[in-house]
């Protein structure tokens, strides 16, 4: 751990960009993850590629991207339905490029459809001017969310 | 630490499961994981829900699963092609029901089609009799994997 720690207090966080705080869960396990919120409501989330995201070739893993995508193309339904719980019902993730032990990488979504309880979002993830992954996906919009402490 | 260890050590794998080495990287941040394979290549690879795997609701976070479905799907091409590297290009997930903390949930993929170096894989999560995901998939092989050491 003292390693982790040595590694990510060397690392300068691009300007407008807050660590989440997300202390519990998967949410903690695959960051730290940080983001970015406009008042428009518009948003990018972020992570710094760290040895625990890597897989064998020193990229960041797949699986990795793929919840980092959940995450950030999913937050447009947080930001749509604040109050409310919402869960993942499909999503498709396409890897167009690799991102790289040291990159930081970004992504965002938008949401592009409803129907009754489900919204259809678009998403990107992208270090620099390089896409690293694009995807869509269903999410459905569940009962109220109970007042974070 | 001390408490995962704990809960670790109290759970019973089921016969057959070995947990997998992966001591760096991503596919460390996301285990324990464990395995079963068959003579005949047939495989199926599996976790225990543990705290951090979880949402905020108490189930497994769907970008556990989706980690999960890269690894258990993707593991019928290093099944196929031992010596070689692969990277995931597409991967499509339905969410069917939720895995909740303290399940033993399981997965396998078989490969459905092959074109030259993209093979198209077809996988399911599982826990007991319940579909938790299922899902399609199309990995790249690429070139030959350094020996483990």
């Amino acid at each position: 751990m003292t390693d982790d720690l040595l590694e990510e207090s060397t690392f300068d966080i691009p300007p407008g960009f807050t660590q989440m705080n997300w202390v519990r869960g998967f949410g903690r396990q695959m960051g730290p993850l940080y983001e970015k919120i406009a008042e428009n409501g518009e948003y990018v989330r972020a992570f710094y590629v760290a040895e625990h995201h890597t897989n064998g070739m020193g990229n960041a893993h797949g699986g990795m991207l793929m919840a980092f995508a959940d995450v950030a193309f999913g937050h447009c339904v947080s930001i749509r339905c604040p109050d409310r719980y919402w869960v993942t019902v499909r999503l498709l993730t396409d890897f167009v490029s690799a991102a790289r032990k040291g990159d930081w990488v970004e992504g965002t979504g938008e949401v592009v459809g409803a129907e009754d309880d489900l919204l259809s979002v678009r998403g990107r993830i992208w270090c620099g001017g390089r896409t690293i992954m694009t995807g869509t996906g269903v999410f459905k919009v569940l009962g109220e969310r109970s007042r974070r402490k």
